[in-house]
């Protein structure tokens, strides 16, 4: 699997898991508010710095996040 | 400590335990041959693209660079 569509699979499981809505979360990380939405739909490539952004608000750690991308991406 | 910093900090450590100069890392990760440099420097953000990139040519997991770099921002 692509990483691009990996990120985008953790992404959403773990926004969902925060219960917070695509466009609370880029609220929350100062980002525009269509970009989390972009993420998941694979049409962005995001830097370190929003991943930790996003990962602080959704309260994982980021190498946890990274850690569930590598998995997915070798599962597939 | 920054993001930037602990990045540019592990990165060179990595790369220096490798024993790959900016310019031969570029190389293989296919990327400008300035960009490590500028990295190492806090002159770039990487994506997250780059970053699997370069950890696939320093044969580290990137949830490992990542947590060297957690470790690195909370230690200064």
């Amino acid at each position: 699997m692509e990483l691009e569509k990996a990120i985008a699979i953790v992404l959403k499981r773990n926004r969902l898991n925060s219960k917070l809505s695509q466009e609370e979360l880029a609220h929350r990380c100062e980002i525009d508010r269509t970009y989390i939405s972009l993420l998941e739909r694979e049409k962005r490539k995001p830097t370190l710095n929003v991943l930790f952004k996003i990962c602080e608000n959704l309260k994982i750690k980021p190498s946890d996040f990274i850690s569930e991308v590598e998995k997915t991406i070798e599962e597939n």
